[in-house]
């Protein structure tokens, strides 16, 4: 399936994010043609950027790329539930569908916490499809943080 | 009051945004020692960048410039209720306070909608304080939306 192959390439980010001592999150921004217009990992430690979380570069990469703020229509493939910063950005950004692997009951935002697409102010809620890869995704942070400890 | 100062500076960065065509909403950031560290105004058209927020702007920029990507101890001034993008990078960051202005009921992620601190799943909530210099915040934003109708 399709949104397999997507998701399998935001885990492959994800892995990469892991390998540079990121938490291991991946993402991938597909286009209206079914194109990858961008694929990142988390760089929060690397570029010292607390807002550098996957799915922020994915979409920054995008708009630039297509010289929009608004990514209309596009689809968003990532390891892990969005936090808030991030679905509030996939809003912000008008992302047609946001699929998501693991859930994150301490730190994700859509399903859990400020749930930011629940509210009568979300200006543009994604449809949402959750669980893609979500075995994998979760085996690779429980992976890191083990080794953390 | 030093406070008045800096959200002073903060409506400064507003209207040089509104001057821009861009949302007039301006951002100081302010470090342990009472230094500016990052100013700036919303850049979202100018970058085609929809997290491009003032917020985001001098948090990124500030994290950049420390080398670290919290920025525990160190204060934001906002000339408007942050959104949930924003709120969830403040936390993140781990900033110390936060002073905005006007209130945002459309989309603000503070006092309203996804209230992104008042959640158990919160890992940091900064001191908030609202109100400062919100007539001047508030006017700035009605006459931007006026001119554009």
């Amino acid at each position: 399936m399709r949104f397999g192959s997507f998701m399998d390439r935001a885990l492959e980010e994800a892995r990469g994010a892991g390998a540079r001592g990121e938490v291991p999150v991946g993402a991938v921004l597909v286009g209206r043609e079914g194109d990858v217009i961008a694929a990142a990992g988390n760089r929060t430690r690397e570029q010292s950027d607390p807002t550098a979380h996957a799915e922020m570069l994915v979409i920054r990469a995008a708009a630039k790329r297509l010289g929009s703020e608004r990514l209309t229509g596009c689809d968003l493939y990532v390891t892990l539930e969005p936090c808030a910063m991030c679905a509030a950005a996939i809003a912000a950004a008008r992302i047609g569908r946001l699929y998501y692997g693991a859930a994150d009951p301490k730190s994700g935002g859509v399903a859990h916490g400020a749930r930011v697409f629940s509210h009568p102010q979300a200006h543009h809620v994604p449809e949402v499809y959750d669980g893609i890869g979500a075995g994998e995704a979760a085996d690779l942070l429980r992976a890191f943080f083990a080794d953390r400890r």
